[in-house]
């Protein structure tokens, strides 16, 4: 399953395309960011996003997209901005008719450390051991988006809560 | 002036359509709302938002978009899905080549009832008043989207805070 992972950001998404699957090492096809003009309004800002974001969808042509959760309460001054740059991103891999599936930053954590609490370093490190790296690739925002695909290959790709939140409100019904 | 006003959400966007002008009385052209199913998962929401509102864009040709600012410290629990159906909406406008402006509902409600604290039936009825309606247009977020588009035609659209910043950091280089 090939895996484009996207940690959404108004200044810069970290992205990061691997294969991989349940219990095998996954190998890196590709790893970078997509970076924003900060001299451009907030809308200008996404489009530069989905257009760049789109660049990585048609040059490596994912099966899969794992996406940042982002929770309102850290960093209350950019988390509105960087939930809209989530929106765009889920947006697009919709469009493509991919599944799109949230994780949570300690859902990622504890996929390639073993702790859901793991510091920045922690994750860096494991995600270069992983995909057999000299070094976890910089910013840390392209780690981020890495660990986020590996995370979702390794689950195979069945934790969507909001999918299973969907599922649960249909059989409600 | 043609304002597209949306009041972003992932359960339903409220959208209202005007033409107006500074210190003249604005027009209703269309109002109603985009809904989402419940039942799917947040990626597919967010485009069935992209495509009903761009069935908006398609029918009504607004020259401007005015979207619902919103803010990290009201309904915590909803607040990351509004921004993201924010992103959206935002994206739309820019694709397009248009201007989109943010307003706080503060900014709104002054512009409509000339109280930044006015409730939303206050805002109701001098929406139904300001665009001689019988009555304010159901649901709320309707009547509220009406109202960020009659805000953005009496501010003559120059109150974009981003752009204003933008400006600013440019003038700062």
């Amino acid at each position: 399953m090939r895996v484009l992972g996207i940690d959404p950001g108004l200044t810069r998404c970290g992205v990061g395309v691997i294969d991989g699957t349940v219990g095998r090492p996954p190998t890196l096809v590709a790893v970078g960011v997509v970076r924003t003009d900060p001299a451009l309004d907030v809308a200008s800002r996404l489009m530069e996003i989905a257009v760049g974001l789109d660049e990585w969808f048609d040059a490596y042509a994912p099966e899969a997209v794992a996406i940042e959760r982002v929770f309102a309460q850290h960093n209350l001054g950019s988390v509105i901005d960087t939930a809209q740059a989530s929106g765009v991103a889920a947006l697009l891999g919709a469009r493509r008719g991919l599944p799109v599936t949230y994780h949570t930053p300690s859902e990622v954590k504890a996929a390639v450390t073993g702790s859901g609490s793991a510091d920045k370093a922690q994750v860096g490190i494991m995600v270069a051991r992983i995909l057999r790296l000299s070094a976890p690739p910089r910013p840390a925002d392209a780690t981020d988006a890495l660990a986020l695909a590996v995370c979702h290959a390794w689950r195979g790709g069945h934790t969507n809560r909001y999918a299973a939140v969907a599922a649960q409100a249909r059989r409600k019904r």
